[in-house]
């Protein structure tokens, strides 16, 4: 029973220790970053109306929703993603404004997943929302901000993958592909599973060039030269009006000096359908997941009744922080001291600490139980991360004792 | 249909604009001080199994709870209260730990509320539970913690009610009073309807001094001296225990110095029957719900099988918040820039605000569009709260304009 009682729902996990501090400064140094970009912070609530979700705002499939009724017996949602949640609130409270809105936030996602695996179902993210603004200079800031958070965060080695939904909606529509079909193909694009691809191409019977095309541009991916190459796999307007854009923000990224995190990848797709023009994933060793994804969307805003052309991305702290543990970076924690004291010093001791504290120091008490040794105060520091004791004896003398 | 896409969910909302800034910085500042006492950070899942907060925890009643189902159909509950999720960790993690162990977190709760009259379903708290010590030392370390994390966060004049769970419990056993009869009692204690008290217990036909200690200590409300007063009301070992714990807990309390902060209260009930000891509630002007509130719970651990005595509070973030926008208490803002640029100006635009923020500023980039007046720009950093703009100029000159 007791056992039982113990266990946390599949897909969410309690995080404590050094662990819970490491994700708190993960967490505190993205949304630094925002800030630094002149972003400001929006809240919105854990669950929605399942309407702010439903399929047409091209947000995650239904079935992947944890639902339950209020009241009233409407459908609530724990939200699966906050991107349609702002783009609800900047309708409703920004409604008038037409410069740019530069939004931000911090806050948990849910995923009710068929199969957990490991995975979580409840996420930590921090994100940002650049309402307003349609320019390659909006692309290229959010991403340069989003590099430059991972960066603050402590993340050193990583790249971030540049897509665009143009292209590959420019070679299908060039190609005459219809909907079923495309639905079809996309399966073998997800996959990356360039065998089937042929098969099912052929059966389609395309043009020799759309052929060649929707074969070729699942391997445009590597870094700048990757533009010139798919300007010579087609010439349809709309997939080379895609690759002009990217090379206006890659122009911007390079003016951030960004240019070496970036990569681009013309077959990357995107499960969110409310995705216009460029999207993006941030990649790094030690795990296969992306940690930060983004990416325009020009047409969801309007779904609830502003036309804003949007860009946004979010960063998966709970992946990053796994891939940061994975390579072993280091993480430098803020000083946490033990004040000990003798039966008899109590009173000096919570003074001293309160002096202590309001000089800026981060500091515990704890009586010296007489049926305790120094040793087992020492082995409580290490498992409880305090890096040093302060001893306040009872003769009236003081020993600083070092944690290893 | 698109006026129906903006609402939320009844009892949650959106925080934008100065107001999340305003919460975001209160949330901060609490936990800064959690930090400075040494507590370490702990972080539970949004939802638990419901077994976590059925009745016998002595958490809110089973009907206040949002429930819905997992994809093997077990119970799972939005939580309504972190410190059981924090009881059950520390059973799991800590199961072997007999020292103090100091834990602190930031948080949601949820309560399905059945009449909302717009009082909030989902809150932000921040608090801190003390586990494995029993001392009076440990009670007043919790409300000194909570006191500062109250002035850290802005507020000036507020007042910390005490009471003791058991004092209550010691007058309703010599009275010789049943669970049912006590249940009774309790709607009219809650009320502070002494009529309807006086008209019960005269039912229950009780000893004198019974009936009289039942009568009075309703009104035992106010400075130390109340603790006396308790003394004279009863002789029952049970109640004198209590308050002589109290009166420990308050020598302590003025050695930190906080004794001008704190009230007794000994006709104080609460909620959750999971409290054994001394109970506190944190008021203030500008709302009549507490903006903080915690006790002592000895045996909720053991619930999870681990026997550790413990103590607790939280600070409801929301409620603090509307208090001092209430009491007009102002919050410093960081400063936000806005740095203009003439379109021929993006580039030195963009390296001139890079090394702004690398300096510590906050600062969003945006072009001048022709068709805008500078005063355009001025109203959208009012409405937007940055507080200066940096205007870059196409011929190279520089102009600062402060937002009022």
């Amino acid at each position: 029973m007791k056992q039982r009682l113990l266990h946390t729902p599949q897909g969410v996990r309690d995080l404590y220790g050094s662990e819970c501090q490491k994700k708190n400064q993960i967490k505190t140094r993205l949304h630094h970053v925002l800030m630094q970009y002149g972003y400001q912070d929006i809240e919105t609530p854990s669950f929605e109306f399942y309407d702010i979700y439903t399929q047409e705002k091209g947000t995650v499939s239904d079935t992947k929703m944890y639902k339950f009724f209020d009241r009233n017996n409407n459908i609530l949602v724990l939200r699966p993603d906050i991107t349609p949640s702002i783009a609800r609130s900047v309708a409703k409270y920004y409604e008038k404004e037409t410069l740019p809105i530069r939004l931000s936030y911090v806050g948990n996602t849910y995923l009710n997943r068929e199969n957990y695996q490991g995975k979580l179902t409840e996420f930590t993210e921090v994100g940002a929302e650049l309402v307003n603004d349609t320019s390659s200079s909006a692309d290229a800031e959010v991403i340069a901000m989003m590099i430059d958070a991972l960066k603050f965060a402590g993340l050193a080695e990583f790249r971030i993958d540049i897509g665009q939904v143009e292209f590959y909606k420019g070679l299908i529509e060039e190609a005459g592909i219809d909907e079923e079909q495309e639905q079809e193909l996309r399966r073998y694009i997800d996959n990356k599973n360039s065998f089937g691809m042929e098969k099912v191409l052929k059966r389609f019977q395309l043009k020799e060039q759309s052929y060649e095309a929707l074969i070729g541009f699942m391997e445009l991916y590597g870094e700048a030269d990757v533009l010139e190459k798919a300007k010579t796999l087609t010439s349809n307007p709309r997939s080379l009006k895609a690759i002009e854009r990217l090379e206006k923000v890659y122009q911007m990224l390079c003016i951030y000096g960004y240019e070496e995190y970036i990569s681009f990848d013309l077959g990357m797709l995107t499960q969110y359908n409310y995705y216009t023009g460029i999207i993006f994933k941030g990649y790094t060793y030690g795990t296969g997941e992306p940690i930060a994804k983004g990416g325009r969307y020009d047409e969801l805003l309007a779904l609830f009744g502003k036309d804003a052309p949007s860009i946004g991305f979010v960063i998966q702290v709970d992946e990053l922080m796994n891939a940061m543990t994975r390579q072993k970076i280091l993480m430098k924690m803020p000083n946490r001291t033990l004040i000990l004291f003798d039966r008899e010093m109590e009173e000096t001791a919570i003074h001293e600490t309160m002096l202590y504290r309001r000089q800026g120091g981060r500091a515990a008490l704890m009586k010296f139980y007489e049926e305790r040794t120094l040793a087992d105060y020492k082995d409580y520091c290490k498992s409880n991360q305090f890096h040093q004791i302060l001893y306040l004896k009872g003769d009236g003398e003081k020993e600083i004792i070092q944690i290893g």
